[in-house]
């Protein structure tokens, strides 16, 4: 998506071999016409699949799960939230997310009478590398027999798994933008394939 | 704000003396419409202060901060981000917010260079109760000598003291509902002054 690589180049910043660091647009201040139009961008990609809700995980998530919603006819948003320690309730389900950057295993969870079998999801998140935010929101929609028609991701490592391992085994993923790697501290997209 | 307090009167839950459950439509299933309307009437109240940026503060005022910052022409929003500690970095400007529900101090922070001196800040936050979440966003203001034009709460807790105390001392505050109190588990709400 033009405007997303766009601002990457310009206002993004490559450290060391991985971390990508976009928070003065997108997950710290938020360029909030920018935000709208990636909604709009994922509205468009997955609109035919008819998904009836968006979900995301806390916190950096929200922001974009909110515009694909308004632009998918403003339905529901559910963002997972997270929390260190297993819950003990039975109107939930959690499910676990090992995060590689922290070397720790968070619980993610949500009521179970927000997310109804059946429901046709739509998963958005900020960033994909490992993918295993991706697969803990996808977790909760298997224990909830939730159907996913689809995950959009602002930012995939192209460099990492996660992409590649999703759109193997068939999930239909929209990726705004695909970072191959970081040299000298810059950041190189990969180019676009539509 | 009529559809928000029909919608506080339909599926909110009142819980013991204080406790106010709108997870069914605000902060953890989010009524996509429903906000954007609410973002539309802080606009509205809003308009003439000419804001410049949203200040808010994980997760849960994410949402109502972009949809203020979108009915108000894609103005950035700014979220500041919670932990359990001080974090030692020069380029973070930090607040403490004190929780009275769970009896421990928090800090917040953002980082200096997304709040620039002399910006025009609307703060908008899901509840305000002691008003300490407000006070911490005030107070990071404060420190980045940025303005303060108003502050947007979608739910007052008026049997609180944060509400009354932000209008003494001046400050342009707009609640869009007001809960009077919890009787019998019915939440009771203030009619509306407009």
């Amino acid at each position: 998506m033009e405007a997303l690589r766009r601002m990457i180049l310009e206002k993004g910043k490559g450290i060391g071999n991985d971390i990508v660091k976009v928070d003065m647009f997108l997950n710290h201040r938020i360029d909030t016409a920018l935000l709208f139009e990636m909604g709009q961008a994922w509205a468009d990609e997955f609109r035919e699949e008819k998904p009836e809700l968006v979900l995301t995980v806390e916190a950096s998530g929200i922001a974009m799960a909110v515009a694909a919603a308004h632009a998918l006819g403003d339905i529901p948003v559910v963002f997972a939230k997270k929390s260190a320690t297993v819950v003990q309730n039975d109107d939930m389900v959690q499910a676990p997310v090992y995060s590689f950057t922290h070397k720790i295993q968070n619980m993610i969870r949500i009521e179970k009478q927000y997310l109804p079998e059946g429901t046709r999801v739509l998963i958005i998140d900020d960033f994909l590398a490992d993918g295993q935010a991706v697969r803990g929101l996808m977790n909760l929609c298997w224990q909830q027999q939730a159907v996913i028609v689809g995950v959009g991701i602002a930012i995939e490592k192209g460099f990492q798994p996660g992409g590649k391992a999703l759109r193997e085994s068939g999930v239909h993923l929209k990726s705004l933008a695909v970072v191959d790697g970081i040299q000298d501290g810059n950041i190189v997209l990969r180019p676009e394939d539509d």
